[in-house]
């Protein structure tokens, strides 16, 4: 008998759990709004030392959650989001490191979001949520901080939005910071990426089973999150990407079908795309997420980007991507350059490849080694 | 009394009028289906010249239609879309030349279109309507300067889609044409093209109110059409011009609302874009026409460039923008790279600024000189 065909030889972190904090006193929001409770999903791989001086913080992307590693079930096609980077032997070493990560607030995934119950009315949020920001999300992450008993985190890592979340645990908090890792990031959101994240909401919103935000319990706005989604991937993805994984290749025939229906094969993998995260996310949060990061501002919020970094005491990596068009290298070096004005250590490497965004979450092994030397100047 | 609001001094090509020009014949398209009666719309400017040796045609965009310079009446507030470089003394000087500029077919401003009546039916073609190619176009637009009795053109321009129409008819009807003006164009709509394409697409598709094309004489699917022209726009412009023309302006408070409603001014930009377009534009139009952009590759068809421009005798020039990522430069350059190989005389020029590929469109005083001098030396 070889029935084991569900046995799995786990090489990063194995199984996990995750875990959930919630509290009852409210959350002040930037918008003045209270929020309570409030409960945050999260994870933990890894052991916390006896000084408390090992945790990291990885903070996730616009569609990510507080899995980041690791596996439910055996069985499990997929690990967490990051697992290439997590695990023993890693760069967020767990034979050496206490890696915490959560779902932000507004999420989906087990965090307090609009899908959850509003205490008010027994009935989810939907559009009753308030609007949140960065500086909530991380105001919520660190409750658990203080509630897991760490003052001060040896890094936060993250790329994308996990890259804002960084920067605004880095200038919020930075005595609870010793070193952040920011990834394919920026600290403002440009005019192009609100113009993207706006035609997604206004798709969400023109699906007619939107119904204002009130679709739970009846079909879910699937066509508006789906073009969120596609629209999305285009700009995750550089060009030469595109051209190399797909170019004008057909799905299903040799000869162009004349027809109005898709048929080539980017057309097939963006549908998919669209589909597949319509098992996952739910519309609202994405509404709500990307609104919190059309309002991210460092430099608006703090008059310019070397005030903000005024009381940044950590040291900073900063990994750029060559092919990202959405967060060029451009913003990373705007960053770094504040950083070495202020006269903080910073390091700024570019990589090359074609992966565009996206590259954060792909390429493992360039980045393996720069966060594998940085984490052990740090140290623990 | 001085009612005279109305009056307007015109330096361009003042008052103008559509035309029609109707065939019985079918058109055989690519696909093999036949088409007919076609009525192509088009106006023209200036005088046609004894020798029939100063015809232009101009060939317009996704967008545009065969109102390519001045008024329809005094009162108008906006003249044909080419109207800067159509008139006395611009680039396509009408004391000079005779310009031509057609609706393509598949479009909704008098040529036939899906919105046409079919006259198998008696109602609108919809999606009965035959899927088209940029060959087909061509084919159409050649019935009209045989009608025209024009042998040869004196030149083709035309910018974007209208530079794939342009290089049509280079390579399918060498003789015909003595050159070429590619401008912001592409020898093949690459993978991000129909990536954006098939979006724009599927917005439409899954607003209700498509009712599978057949919504003429009910609402039309505004915010489908919308969505995939909001969506266009951001393609339109620069990274840098958004910056530029909005940043992180809000459109009509100091403050942030925190609500889910657009408040950037980046936003209300983009919204009017949407609604204007649905005031002018049919949605099936949309598709078709981006279908037969994700059809146009000059190089897959003849095998590579080369082959492609084997028979062309004319001389071309190539303008692009170096903002442009929707038709990179490099796109042009390797255009010109084919035919400077093939021997042809070719011009490449790619100007400077940071309009994007919208540029072809704005930037007349860059462009006026250097088709002034390419025109001079073809002669007429």
């Amino acid at each position: 008998m070889t029935a084991v065909a569900t046995e799995r030889v786990f090489d990063g972190v194995g199984l996990v759990q995750r875990q959930y904090f919630t509290w009852t006193e409210p959350l002040t929001l930037e918008s003045g709004k209270m929020l309570g409770p409030v409960t945050l999903a999260y994870e933990t791989y890894g052991q916390l030392n006896a000084e408390r001086s090992n945790a990291i913080l990885l903070l996730h992307a616009l569609s990510g959650d507080a899995h980041a590693a690791g596996f439910y079930a055996p069985a499990e096609r997929k690990p967490g989001w990051w697992d290439m980077m997590v695990g023993p032997g890693r760069p967020f070493d767990t034979d050496r490191y206490y890696i915490i990560c959560s779902n932000v607030i507004g999420g989906c995934m087990g965090s307090t979001g609009p899908s959850s119950r509003d205490p008010r009315t027994g009935r989810p949020y939907a559009t009753r949520f308030p609007v949140i920001t960065i500086g909530d999300m991380v105001r919520a992450q660190a409750r658990l901080i203080d509630a897991l008993g760490i003052d001060q985190l040896m890094a936060v890592a993250g790329g994308s939005m996990g890259g804002f979340q960084a920067l605004e645990w880095m200038t919020s908090n930075p005595e609870r910071v010793r070193s952040a890792i920011l990834i394919a990031t920026a600290a403002r959101s440009g005019t192009q990426t609100i113009a993207w994240n706006s035609i997604a909401r206004r798709a969400i919103m023109s699906d007619p089973r939107w119904r204002n935000g009130d679709y739970y319990g009846y079909e879910s706005p699937v066509d508006g999150l789906a073009l969120a989604r596609m629209l999305g991937h285009v700009t995750y993805l550089s060009e030469p990407a595109l051209e190399q994984k797909f170019g004008r290749r057909l799905q299903h025939n040799d000869d162009l079908a004349f027809s109005l229906e898709r048929e080539f094969a980017v057309e097939s993998y963006l549908d998919y795309q669209g589909e597949a995260f319509n098992q996952r996310f739910d519309a609202n949060s994405y509404l709500y997420i990307t609104k919190a990061m059309d309002y991210w501002d460092l430099p608006g919020r703090y008059g310019n980007l070397d005030v903000a970094f005024n009381r940044v005491t950590g040291s900073t990596l900063l990994i750029s991507f060559s092919s990202d068009w959405l967060y060029p290298t451009a913003e990373s070096q705007a960053i770094a350059d504040a950083l070495t004005r202020r006269g903080r250590f910073v390091e700024h490497v570019d990589l090359p490849g074609i992966a565009g965004h996206d590259a954060f979450l792909l390429d493992a092994e360039a980045q393996e080694p720069i966060i594998n030397a940085f984490l052990d100047d740090v140290g623990c």
